[in-house]
């Protein structure tokens, strides 16, 4: 619906059918919206003005929580998956764990001399981020491997909780873990409050996530879903150590995700929220079956208070999404209207 | 201790050594008794006979529990985990997922004439055990893969409970998923009761225990670990499905269990249970950092009600494991003398 692309791309969607789900979808919106003023004076999603989206939103929660009604979902089975990168917290510049990795290589450079002349650590160490970016995915693996590869798992959340502790994101100049997003985060809280579980699974490296996930969105260790190095169990001075390999295990997107869902929970989630075209397979598995679904995608058109990309972003790119989310009966967040707060208040 | 095996195999312990860690596990355990003794009249494990193995195993638990005790442990850290085949159901005369793999084989093979002539395929449909074991964990993935791929998880799933609801254990001549150990259900809702997590690491098939840990344990599908195929997500009649591929995407025994726990969990446990030596390393894992922690080893020595076998048999093969538990500080209970019931009572 942007930039002249085709409204339905993939399976043929039908007018009619098209036509059938738009307007079940406005109906439900319009029986949410209802729903959704606060009988009681309280909302419980404050940092989200009132819109389609959000009574979207509600109206899901209210329905598959309320006991004896047709959309009812036991809790143990309202299992809600989050992407992390720019779906809970900025991607831009560039991955965070990016801008991590970079640091790292910096740091490393002075016993790697050899970097000094090879890619794509030359232009790691010289911020080169043009010829990075035409690395392409194996470059990034290559830089993620080498300054990530050989420690201890203790050791690398050692060096990650230290780096937030310490870096500065270039533009809003706050630590990175500063920079979730409000209105996401307080959904995180609505939903428990609403007997879910709350998952992330997420392109990005379970061990870096861990570090910080649990403080920034109430999510432990044990309910994290990402990309992941292989790990040898061995004893160093008699200490058994888990050692973090040169060589990727799993990566944890596209079609990975819901594999990666599967083989972590070993249920379908009936709530999925993304921001790019790498969580389209999540949110389609999510949303692919009977009962209940909802798919959220959270698409980035605030440029003043953050950032607007989509189709030509190298980080976060969400195209075929955009096009087909209508035809899905997925929501479309528009941080611009629908948020009233940005990023986490400075602690 | 049996069978004129070396004392201490592996890192050498001296004898000063072993003694202050005897004599602490004896006066521990002493201490134990006096605190386990049920001051109310309630008796958290009334399947558990009195003795040392109860006594150090409800120490624990009251020691991490103790708010402001020296030994406490928040309850978001009190991680257990047990190993399945052996330590928490039967595992005799063969994994029970083996003989369900050799009945898919046998309703298969009108499908697959090929097999009469193909081992281990023709061991497997002549109920030659001898060729089977011969064949080796090489032998047995051949069939596992064989009968588990191309399935989707649903599907597979499906093949599972049917079986599960079907066959009957050839000796006690009752559905397998009755075969849990009573004394081990018990125990899994103690520590729950007492605010622990408890988690299934097994080397068996984490699809093909998903089917029944829930209702056998109370164990969520979201809380276990096992060896698991490569899963592929694609669309069939235009509906997404995962399926199970003929290849082994991770294989969770031995040094394995540390590396899955780390995967799945991302946090050390505190007490693990295990029967094999395939449990060696998640217990050395658990139980080699500071803090309080436990780690327990089930010997099946009881053959009159169940089984008796360690060092040499196929299945749950038992010898450092038995070797190493006192300098270890482990936990050996014995299935004859610790407890009071085997099996759970038919339903």
């Amino acid at each position: 619906m942007i930039d002249g692309a085709p409204l339905f791309i993939g399976k043929p969607v039908s007018m009619k059918n098209m036509l059938s789900r738009t307007v079940a979808a406005l109906l439900g919106a319009a029986a949410a919206m209802a729903l959704a003023a606060p009988a009681s004076g309280t909302d419980p999603l404050p940092s989200w003005n009132a819109g389609v989206s959000k009574a979207r939103i509600v109206a899901f929660v209210q329905a598959v929580s309320e006991a004896g009604g047709k959309d009812y979902v036991a809790p143990a089975d309202r299992i809600a998956v989050f992407d992390n990168d720019g779906t809970l917290w900025s991607e831009q510049p560039m991955y965070f764990q990016l801008a991590f990795a970079l640091d790292r290589v910096k740091a490393m450079a002075p016993s790697h001399p050899e970097w000094r002349t090879k890619q794509p650590f030359k232009a790691a160490l010289e911020g080169d981020m043009k010829t990075l970016a035409a690395a392409g995915e194996h470059g990034l693996l290559e830089l993620v491997a080498a300054s990530h590869a050989g420690l201890t798992t203790d050791e690398f959340a050692a060096h990650v909780k230290d780096w937030l502790a310490t870096a500065r994101h270039p533009r809003f100049q706050r630590p990175y873990a500063e920079l979730t997003f409000a209105p996401m985060v307080e959904l995180l809280a609505y939903l428990r409050a609403n007997g879910f579980q709350t998952w992330i699974v997420s392109g990005g490296g379970i061990e870096f996530m861990r570090v910080f996930g649990e403080q920034a969105y109430g999510i432990p260790p044990q309910q994290m879903v990402g990309s992941s190095l292989e790990l040898k169990y061995e004893l160093r001075d008699g200490k058994p150590v888990l050692v973090q390999q040169p060589k990727v295990a799993f990566i944890d997107d596209k079609a990975g995700k819901p594999v990666g869902i599967q083989k972590a929970i070993g249920k379908r989630p009936i709530a999925a929220f993304g921001n790019s075209d790498g969580d389209f397979e999540m949110l389609e598995w999510t949303t692919g079956a009977p009962g209940a679904r909802l798919g959220v995608i959270v698409h980035h058109d605030d440029a003043a208070r953050e950032y607007a990309y989509d189709r030509k972003s190298p980080f976060g790119r969400l195209a075929r999404g955009l096009d087909e989310a209508a035809a899905r009966g997925w929501v479309v967040v528009s941080m611009k209207d629908d948020w009233r707060a940005m990023h986490a208040p400075p602690r």
